[in-house]
């Protein structure tokens, strides 16, 4: 395997193989997103969580997550991901602050850490973001399930929640104020 | 002057009078609002100034602030001083963290500090509210300004703002990744 | 009851009679701080919980908490209410940061909201602030208990927390990262 | 070139080879600091700036700056850069607090963003760290100046910080209420 030099017609582009390797050597940098309801005074009313399959038959929930390419602005990360995972009509209302409200570590285990991910070392910066349209994830997310910010923050969702994020949805909450 | 303390009809009234008198006494707590249109992308694209007539006669610029009620959320008193002084079609998105990017403390001069208000020591919890609609300021506002951020930080407009407030809208840009 | 227009030889005091009037007609400021050890990379290791009988005699936890003085800073109050209540060997270390972690509105019940106050409407700034010294609270605490985040964070704690200050004490852990 | 997928004895170590082609692939994760003195009420009053010389000859001012390796935690990779840049004497406080006040995003130009790095497309997690200690800058920063916050923010200063960072100062500034 190696890197080829000639200029690159889809930069960011990685080969899965090239990839695999990178992901040995270096931490990745990740958007993440709680996908939330707000009232007409901007109260965060319900979170959205993705339930998938993963690949070993397992149900989990998730949030939304994905990697920063090459030459890709945080912004445009973070609502190329929201599209992906959310649909095109889900109509997300980005963050004017381009702070996240956590920044959580994804170490390979096993990890000391809060949060793990088997593939690698990612840092993702992570936002809640209302969405005002209409999700319709895509084919490897069974649903969006919308709950209370209780029924979120409760143990028995957090069990679910892959790598840890359970301690991210509750922080989010936290950020807007909202965690029981 | 005295206190009347039979039940009041109307929680939060005060006459004239007995504000006058706090004021030397307490600090009052304050929400102040720096309007922003978004693009698509959620990125500040303008700021809006108020332009008003001082009693004095004098021009100055400044944000949305007013005081909040007892009994009154602070999400209920940024909703309401957001109509009073856009107009009720503005329609600002209230933020879904109540967390504020600053909290400018107002001081009667002579004063060390960077925000003044003749009137009182007044502390503010300040937000960045983007509007989404027509902007129609009340009668004491001449005119709702839309300014680029480069003109919004610029000295010229810093030195029309009232109390200071022009450090104040630096920081707001700062917080939305928007600072020259 | 009236107040003295003279000048005020200690300006931002109120006799307890005025204080209580003001109490029906203004939200008060206050400054709130959860003590933290920390380790030498920064980490939160501990939370500082007060101890303390209430009039009623019932036992409950608390964090440090005050009222802002008319013509005090946010910082001198915050330093002001950490030694009265932590002694004066704590050492505190203030945030170079006056922004809040949490924005907690307290209410007199019946309050559909989070935290409560009996005595009137209040809004505190609340911060984390490690301290580096001996904790000595004054008298009518009985003791500062440090406990773990996870301890900290449990519900059992959180049940003696005056006002609801359990879901503040978690929202500080999640804003340092630290909640489980 | 080609990676080696045998076990690591020094992980996260990359050949310079390996991190050019990386540089032109994936997004690199940084963390950066603004130094910081602070006086007994945890009050900013001075930053600290790095003067040195570039490759090319040209003095430039910059600030604590440096790549997270694989496997390091955040909060490793600022107290190893900290301590790169400003000797082992400068005693950092580490903020409690893992979110950074800024995530400024440095593309290659020509660039339409606030930040340019000629060498790669890098996103920076910065952060206001206080220093107690005496700081010793290694060998290629000639000085660490130590500034008024209306020096630091000043356009002449700003003029001569590499890669746009005289922006993020003043970002730092604001975050901690002193931006002039």
């Amino acid at each position: 395997m190696s890197f080829v030099r000639t200029p690159d017609p889809t930069p960011g582009w990685l080969s899965d193989e090239e990839l695999a390797v990178i992901r040995q050597r270096l931490p990745l940098l990740y958007v993440e997103a709680v996908p939330v309801r707000v009232d007409g005074m901007g109260q965060v009313t319900e979170v959205g969580l993705l339930l998938r399959v993963n690949p070993d038959g397992q149900i989990s929930r998730t949030i939304v997550s994905g990697r920063v390419m090459y030459g890709e602005s945080l912004r445009d990360a973070l609502f190329r991901h929201l599209e992906k995972d959310l649909g095109p009509m889900a109509f997300p209302q980005l963050p004017a602050s381009p702070t996240p409200f956590s920044v959580p570590e994804y170490f390979p285990p096993p990890t000391l850490g809060q949060y793990s991910d088997g593939r690698q070392h990612a840092v993702a910066l992570a936002y809640v973001v209302p969405v005002t349209g209409t999700c319709d994830p895509r084919q490897d997310a069974l649903e969006l399930t919308w709950m209370t910010p209780e029924e979120a923050a409760s143990p028995s969702v957090s069990a679910e929640m892959e790598g840890g994020r359970g301690a991210l949805v509750r922080a989010a909450l936290a950020s807007v104020g909202r965690l029981p």
